[in-house]
């Protein structure tokens, strides 16, 4: 089955899809990019997501996985070369908590600091912050270079984003929040990974392009909050 | 490793401390409960989960294990026996998107429901009576007793606490979410969940209990809303 034809359904500048790219270039598997409309919804999108209509969607032997946590597993399970996820329960465990952490803590935050201004951006902006100095805790508890290990793994490839969006987020909505001198440990994981072999390709997009798209992102979401 | 002692930290109305009770069951092991105070948050709750400081917590091995959909997956991968989940990676991938959709989507909204009132809450109750068409669907779709398939699995498990919940959130809040008669599947679900043998044990609490209980926290939503 592992041998089957790969799609992956994606938007260009879709952290959630760049997760997908990142392992499946990890590991090594060849698969077919199709960009799809995200936001007039292709009929593709619409038949491969119909609950969520939502990018990305691996397509693996005609069969649609959504989701990108649930896809970083469906991966690891169907090609289990170069693994991403440790194999003892408790470590797998652990790593499924700080995916989901980054996922509802972090993630979902600094979408709220691109959609927001003011206090409630201030707000957001701490809570951010808050974020990221508990993921500086996690690194410091683990002490190595990866939340994987020695190398790359299930969380560094869910938190992987970050390394262009944290700081286009803030070029993009005019606050900080990452402080190097803060998070030395974030500091130096973003770095590490950046430099990644993987990350040299194309999966980095122009990053003045992205400053754009979110400016758009950000202008939109800001005038429909003043129309309530 | 699986014979080392097993607590549940947990609180009597918790239904995501509920999943785990019956994962422990369905799979014959032995546990010591250890109810702890949510609401003053105790010292042992506070050492073993500091970031998200909530039940259920699993302790195995003196190691400690949160968020019930994560220590579902723990409990399947430590003991074999008496599977949950699929082997199959795709079925695997698919019991865990409706995990997901069932926290995110019918959970949240049911505890919307209950926490407001008026218009607002008219939205919740037509947003959660659409998670359960999606859901009678999937249903129709799988055509088996459970979601599961012929037993009860992964899914069955993390929809189980609607059986007791959507009746008693119903009766404190004064909506109708339910209808037997626009989720045939759903109603034969349910009833066939409650009849099942680790259903009838203590885990279902006394449903009055359960009534005063979200009676007292709907109260408090609102009065909190009111307040703004």
């Amino acid at each position: 089955m592992a041998e089957q034809q790969v799609k992956l359904l994606g938007a260009t500048y879709s952290p959630f899809v760049h997760r997908v790219e990142i392992a499946l270039k990890l590991k090594g598997i060849e698969y077919e990019s199709v960009e799809v409309d995200i936001v007039n919804k292709s009929p593709l999108l619409l038949q491969h997501n119909p609950i969520y209509k939502k990018v990305p969607v691996l397509v693996h032997s005609e069969k649609p996985i959504v989701e990108s946590l649930i896809i970083l597993e469906y991966i690891e399970e169907t090609w289990k070369d170069n693994p991403i996820m440790p194999h003892d329960p408790y470590e797998k465990a652990t790593a499924r908590f700080w995916a989901k952490f980054i996922e509802e803590k972090l993630t979902e935050i600094v979408r709220n600091v691109l959609a927001t201004e003011g206090e409630l951006q201030e707000k957001m902006v701490l809570q951010a912050k808050e974020a990221l100095q508990v993921l500086e805790g996690e690194l410091k508890a683990k002490d190595k270079q990866f939340f994987g290990g020695e190398s790359v793994g299930y969380v560094d490839i869910v938190l992987g984003y970050i390394t262009l969006w944290l700081g286009t987020v803030e070029e993009v909505s005019g606050v900080k929040i990452h402080d190097p001198e803060s998070y030395p440990l974030i500091g130096k994981w973003m770095k590490d990974f950046t430099e990644l072999p993987f990350m040299k390709s194309n999966i980095i997009r122009e990053r003045e392009m992205l400053v754009h798209y979110l400016g758009k992102i950000r202008q939109f979401a800001l005038a429909a909050a003043a129309g309530k």
